[in-house]
């Protein structure tokens, strides 16, 4: 295992500080127990965001947090969901008096541990309501998943609701514009190479040289089969194909194009990829009006991309494009 | 060799595409010769900004094209430089009249095709400065290099020449803040793992498991030596002692701390290093007023990172914070 960290269990906390160092400007780290808020707030009669859910995948969660996108995020171990008692204070600690909505990407044990924090949130008089991304159409269930996982398409449900949020809607509305992101957007991926979680040690698979995984998981998990080591246009039509036909797109149709990298791969080959998506999605007459590339939902070092398509209507994309103002995500 | 790309001869063309389609609304795409400028310009009166070299470090230079730094970027073939034919059409393009800087790292071949270039172009009536960037502490001569590197410190050159060009600065006073930055920033770069030229289908170099190749070049030329796969705390340390050593740093002086990634990764542990290159200022009495973290000036996916210090002052303080608008950097 070769990686820049100094002992596998301070990894989160150091990666952290440092974050927290560079942008002072934006977060507070909040430790015991451990969360990242807005540098101010909470802002009152705004609905509050929170999100989070196991370390590994940075920039997510930390790095959308500020104006227009998170108020909250919560960091577990690596690969890890954060415990409730970590997430409880977060959400209590953005509540403006107008509620918060807590974004969770769909794996049991932030299903699970958010539903009990939400409880306890709830149990210190904030109105709590939940959203929870499925947008992987990879596979059903998977090795910790009921369900759809809550892959890259989590990135554009913290913006979009981040920037309803911010505008001054209410809970109700900014829950039923995050769920119509969520009602939109499938998201498919592939690795090259395994990661290694840090305190594991050795790759969470095996992948043979000649070998990519399609519809791989963010941690790793198994995605639908292998394919032999094919050229980047025929993996991207691999990734877009699934997520076009199960969105249904029509002809005339707009959407969001977002190729992620999974933090191996480099942005060149990323561009190679979004440059097929495109003209697969212009094949079928869709039109791409907003568009996103870069390693945003990563899987440690995993090399690796997968490909976001969100159907965009006037209202979500005036959303999208409203001001954003976070350590990954600015303009 | 797994990347997400097609034919490797294609490869620079493609991603160009893609980078081109994504940012349309920042950038044009030039080809025959292929070189990227600003979508709109040149501005009359202002200093032309123009970079380049081979391709491999992005987004380093096409990604940061656009307002407040470069007017125009040349990307030759992977870690080779563009041609004099290819530099030249950019340099002539991006004349406002009053005349083009050209910012050139430290290679053999870019020093000469850049130089060839701006005979070309003066021969077409355009003025031309050039800055030379040599920042990379590791070695004095190197296998493309006579003197030292040139490597992420360009980043901070096109960020704060860009600046005073936008603000209407001659080309002598842009040429002059270009090098001070030059005479006040130093770099040093760690490989955890080699890189693949894609048309050459084997890794660059040879790094057994257990060690980590310290004073690296951006292409996978040798560092100053080898060390065992020690923590991250460490491999910092060999990196920022001889970059703060070699500037000479005083207490009380404030600096840029640029983390930067090598293309290969994750996020997380570029903070972990910030941390500890951060501290180790601070020990110094050296303070850390500007930070920049992130995967910036990269050797395709090298697992790896450098650090590199600036030393301030409020001039190109004030330059640094100057609104930049790019695909890479956006403040």
């Amino acid at each position: 295992m070769k990686k820049l960290i100094n002992d596998p269990q301070d990894v989160v906390a150091e990666s952290l500080d440092g974050f927290a160092l560079v942008h002072a400007d934006l977060v507070r780290l909040r430790t015991d127990p451990t969360f990242v808020t807005r540098a101010t707030g909470p802002v009152e009669g705004k609905v509050g965001l929170v999100s989070g859910g196991g370390s590994g995948h940075e920039p997510l969660h930390a790095g959308f947090v500020g104006l227009g996108m998170l108020d909250a995020a919560v960091p577990g171990a690596v690969f890890t969901s954060p415990t409730p008692d970590q997430i409880a204070p977060a959400v209590t600690a953005v509540d403006g008096g107008a509620g918060v909505l807590t974004i969770v990407k769909n794996y049991t044990g932030d299903v699970l541990n958010f539903e009990t924090a939400a409880e306890l949130a709830e149990a210190e008089g904030t109105t709590v309501r939940q959203v929870l991304v499925n947008d992987d159409v990879a596979v059903e269930d998977s090795l910790y998943t009921a369900g759809r996982r809550g892959v890259a398409g989590t990135l554009a449900v913290e913006k979009i609701a981040g920037a309803a949020a911010e505008r001054g809607d209410d809970l109700d509305a900014v829950a039923a514009v995050a769920e119509r992101v969520v009602a939109n957007v499938r998201t498919m991926g592939v690795a090259l190479t395994a990661c290694t979680v840090p305190h594991v040690g050795r790759p969470s698979f095996d992948l043979p040289d000649d070998e990519v995984e399609i519809g791989i998981g963010i941690h790793g998990e198994p995605g639908r089969h292998r394919v032999g080591l094919e050229g980047a246009d025929a993996i991207t039509e691999h990734l877009l194909t699934p997520v076009a036909d199960d969105l249904a797109l029509a002809r005339g149709e707009k959407v969001l194009l977002l190729v992620n990298g999974m933090g191996g791969t480099p942005l060149s080959e990323l561009y190679v990829v979004y440059r097929r998506a495109r003209a697969l999605l212009g094949e079928r007459g869709v039109e791409v009006t907003r568009s996103l590339v870069g390693s945003y939902v990563t899987s440690l070092e995993m090399q690796g991309a997968s490909v976001t398509v969100l159907r965009l209507d006037d209202e979500t994309t005036a959303l999208w494009d409203a001001p954003v103002h976070t350590a990954a995500l600015r303009w």
